[in-house]
């Protein structure tokens, strides 16, 4: 299984009043990462489907200690389920190598012309494939 | 069970590229109804101690439906579970009465002073009480 | 001259690490009432154009006092100049009843549709009108 | 006169509503490049003067065209102004070497002991000389 890995430069904003990257804040993180895999990486491949409609049906985020400001944190990702209408995208953050954050989003390919949610293509199912966990 | 409610108002800036509320931000206007509660509300009890140290260590989000800038939304909120060193705060976040999200946070109070996780403290225990999923 | 007056509760996620409300976040706050009087109100006046297009193309911010999360801060705004094809907003904003900063916005009415600068028209000349400091 | 050079990534939640870099956010991308030139840049000089306490009173900000998400911008800064208590940090932010906008941010060094302004210290206008508009 290959694994899609994106460094994320972390803001001075990111921190909150407790002077570390505020936990919400982890999701935008997350969501940098996922829009480089499937909105840049996938267009490169071709592949604009991702980009014109996923939409999030879950999160789920641990935190294991906390972030600061400073170096990029390194954010890898793969795929932990693939389903007909659905995949879940697995997540693990470093901070200096440490892991800090792990997470996994539920994604629904949505056809934005009629509002509905729909199948993987078969274009989607090769593009994931790579980073399918076995 | 009491629920503890709280109206956040959605903000133009929430919305995404979509057009409709981040994901990612739903998180802070759930942490915005969670400081309402654990900060404001319990110091209006006279108890301080969740302000100076609450840990997030979990965060759960299900997204039922888009959410648009216009009214505020109401966040319900109550402890479905308790442990000793850990409890859980469950949350309805609603949109003109329609449910458009559901999310858990697991919370850990802290010590500041020495770094460590502690339990929870009986004062703070009677604080959520009333809440408490049975 | 008439005053555009809207509340805008300060979120605790609007705090940076120096436990404050970060100084770019105001321009979020005088936003909030931005598209409040523009957008919201403008279109219960039936006035729909300033929502379809209005671009920022300059704004000066002057931070008087540090603001804190708490109470909503409230927003005076006015128009202290109108030309033909712009006009600038004049914002206050008060937390406790005491100014904690000022700010200006020169907006551009814009045609999306050919991409262009365009004049103000008359019913948004009509709709400033009572605003246009003197 | 040296500039201080600092490229700043765009993140997608960047954008706001309209698909654009949202304008108040230009003010976050220019405090990620201050922050790197003043406590990051200034820290390796051995001085730490300015991160304790650097206020903020004045920040003006032109935008000249929309900036996407895509490539970093690039931002570059200089003094445009240096008084014996304040100073003023001039900005150009490039997108694709294209300028996009411009700001200037008037920069006020804070005793946090006593909680007043304070006169630049002769180690911190050593830190400025090089930078500083003739």
């Amino acid at each position: 299984m290959k694994k899609f890995i994106h460094n994320v430069p972390v803001r001075w904003s990111d921190m909150d009043a407790y002077g570390h990257v505020n936990n919400a804040r982890f999701l935008t993180l997350y969501e940098e990462a996922r829009v480089a895999m499937f909105f840049v990486g996938a267009r490169e491949h071709g592949l604009g489907s991702f980009e014109e409609g996923i939409v999030i049906a879950r999160h789920e985020v641990d935190y294991l200690r906390p972030v600061d400001y400073g170096d990029p944190v390194r954010i890898e990702m793969w795929i932990c389920e693939q389903r007909a209408a659905s995949f879940t995208v697995a997540y693990e953050l470093f901070d200096d190598d440490v892991p800090a954050s792990r997470a996994r989003s539920v994604c629904v390919p949505y056809n934005l012309a009629n509002g509905h949610p729909r199948r993987l293509s078969e274009a989607e199912r090769e593009f994931l494939r790579p980073y399918l966990e076995s």
